[in-house]
């Protein structure tokens, strides 16, 4: 078992079982039992935002201030005179002003791992989504959500659905379950949207959606960007009715096959309406196991 | 006497006069003893504004913090992402992270009852404005202004001037100070901007604000959109003229009349300097009793 | 020596000698040693900024948040409406929801004074940079950062170079310098960017920076605003090669001379990267001592 405690978290992959393992469980605790509310009194929390996502940095915002620390969002999208500094001199910059934990999330591959591995400080740099690379909080909270419906992980199938070729949260899944044991892992996208097959070595790769879903015991949808429907198909409807999660789609999978999405969804394009809401959905337990998977991975990374 | 604690706080018609009092005598009791600052430790107030509102999402902000809860601004402008999620779906995102408070702001009347009737946690729906239908914090900083100048309501004159058609302050006023009692209240406006009579049977209809002002013991100066103008009236110059408040309009009231706003003021558009700036001005007060009142009302829905 | 406590912050001009070194000297007491958490608690301090200025609002919140206040931001640049509020207005609003300090930023000199002028409450008015005119906080805290690393003020020879013209940076830094007793000033910039000599009679001006260097124990390079080099000269490259500090240019300097710039950097612009990331660079505790200054500042001004 690995005791040695997180420095950083930038990418699930390479992280081994138990290591995961702990993080769930730290999150499933506070999910039970709550978290002392002082247990990062006196630390401070940056988000540091090249991108716009106002729903993941409420999540870090959320799980940081519960725990006590006091919370920073440094809006660089907004910041005329930070479109200029270089990268690392404004990581420098914001460690010299003491940080504990630098949560970033940037359009560009590999941008948390160029900070963390040039910080100076013990500033922990937590990925809040780079590029297609990385999402590891979205990684864990889905292995958590799973895990929570069924615990026996290897004997799953779990296939995710959509634009996989340009998906963090794709990839930050597909490192968290495969590492945690899963069974199979199938990824479905359209022609022009499917990954390299020799990045995922894990899984199985379909066109067919139908077929990938066969026997599925989790299907994650994926969020559809507008702008590469284009690239897929010819429009939202024809994208819906080949990719497109509804009832009829679902009867294929194993009876209670968990429903999940990263959310926001787009409703009638990756996803239908009595899918979204029914009872097999567990997108609204995603979001909230999503700030415990954040107020345990602040909790590894800042706890003394 | 209404013993039943609000659950939410998304208009004030319909609350009986015990209810108001109560609200009222609780922002009163803060403002003259304070309040616990520990008061909402460990809740969340979230500000979940669609329009932009410094001021009053600065209010709510202070209110929330001086009871010791934590703050999250949701700033629905600014997120690209959130302007394709459907409301609801917002909603029960934001609920599955544990939310005890949403301070809501939206342009479409309505929109804090469809949150609350959709609600499915314990959260509290406060409505900070929604379209021209109520902005009930507003109408309760008003009654609590008036009362505590002028505590016999129920032989007071209050004269309402503006907008009235679409102003949620108008309407919200007059659910406050028709149920407390007051004796008779007026409302003023351009033929254009009139409302529909049907809608405010307790009150008497002007476009002569000279008529509409003689023996008031309250003016109440609504804030003009100045595209609006252009409905009612030529110019800025022609409307200050003919519903603008200046001292010699202001010596037809009553001796010592009051005079409000919910501000932003536009000087010499609504009301002039000499009278804003004057002796007989509650527009600070009204900002005063502002966070107040948002106190008591979140000490009210949230108080255990 | 000066007892009297301040009661705003909008200049260092006209602060004595005791007053600046009390300020210092706490902040200093503050790097050491920490401050109490609890120091301002219940205290609130508003960030009302008419100019984006992240970085420095940031320092600022950090500041205010680590002495335990209440921390709102007041984005004027964002509010539409109070676009066209008067400033004095928005002062008196703010107040009446009982600020204890407030931190503003805004491009045109003396609101600040302005403000502080106009106050009715015991709000303290920390000025965050107005126009040209002073930025008193970082005139502490170049001061505090000279100071740790070359206590012998008087024996110093300091060199401040760049677009003194315009400069708020360069203001308060001569003014701390000069009253601190610092033994020599030098300013230089390129013709078009010069200062009126009547304005810093303690200063001697240069055009030829190697000249200004020469002797030099502190540099300060100054950011450049990239509009207004076409008006000093005509392009980067040819501002680098005449006014830009490179290692040869350093080498005129005493040995060890500071290196200092308020941030961000304009690499290749103003300072060269062998000088920026060199042993001698001291920007980096500049913005250590940023927060320090700020703690300091807050605590003597909101301190009971």
């Amino acid at each position: 078992m690995t005791t040695e405690r997180l420095r950083h978290l930038t990418t699930l992959e390479g992280l081994d079982r138990a290591t995961l393992t702990r993080l769930l469980d730290r999150a499933e605790a506070i999910r039970r039992d709550g978290a002392p509310r002082d247990l990062l009194a006196g630390r401070t929390v940056l988000n540091l935002f090249f991108e716009h996502s106002t729903r993941t940095r409420t999540s870090f915002e959320l799980a940081a201030k519960r725990l006590g620390a006091d919370v920073v969002n440094f809006d660089v999208a907004l910041s005329s005179t930070h479109k200029g500094e270089s990268l690392l001199d404004t990581l420098h910059t914001l460690e010299a002003m003491r940080l504990d934990a630098l949560v970033v999330r940037h359009r560009e591959d590999g941008t948390p791992d160029l900070l963390a591995r040039h910080a100076r400080s013990a500033v922990a740099v937590v990925n809040a989504g780079d590029g297609r690379r990385a999402h590891p909080t979205q990684g864990l909270l889905d292995a958590l959500t799973i895990r929570q419906h069924r615990p026996d992980l290897d004997r799953l199938t779990v296939t995710i659905c959509g634009d996989i070729r340009h998906s963090r949260v794709a990839r930050s899944d597909v490192h968290a379950l495969a590492t945690l044991g899963v069974g199979e892992i199938r990824l479905c996208a359209p022609p022009a949207l499917q990954p390299q097959p020799a990045e995922f070595p894990r899984c199985r790769i379909f066109d067919d959606f139908d077929a990938a879903l066969a026997g599925a015991d989790v299907a994650i949808m994926l969020r559809i960007q507008k702008e590469r429907i284009a690239d897929a198909l010819p429009d939202d409807g024809a994208y819906f009715l080949r990719y497109g999660l509804d009832a009829r789609r679902l009867a294929l999978a194993r009876p209670g096959c968990l429903v999940m999405h990263p959310g926001p969804i787009n409703r009638g394009i990756e996803i239908a309406d009595e899918v979204a809401d029914g009872p097999q959905s567990r997108i609204l337990d995603q979001v909230a196991n999503g700030v415990f998977v954040r107020m345990a991975v602040l909790a590894e990374l800042l706890g003394r």
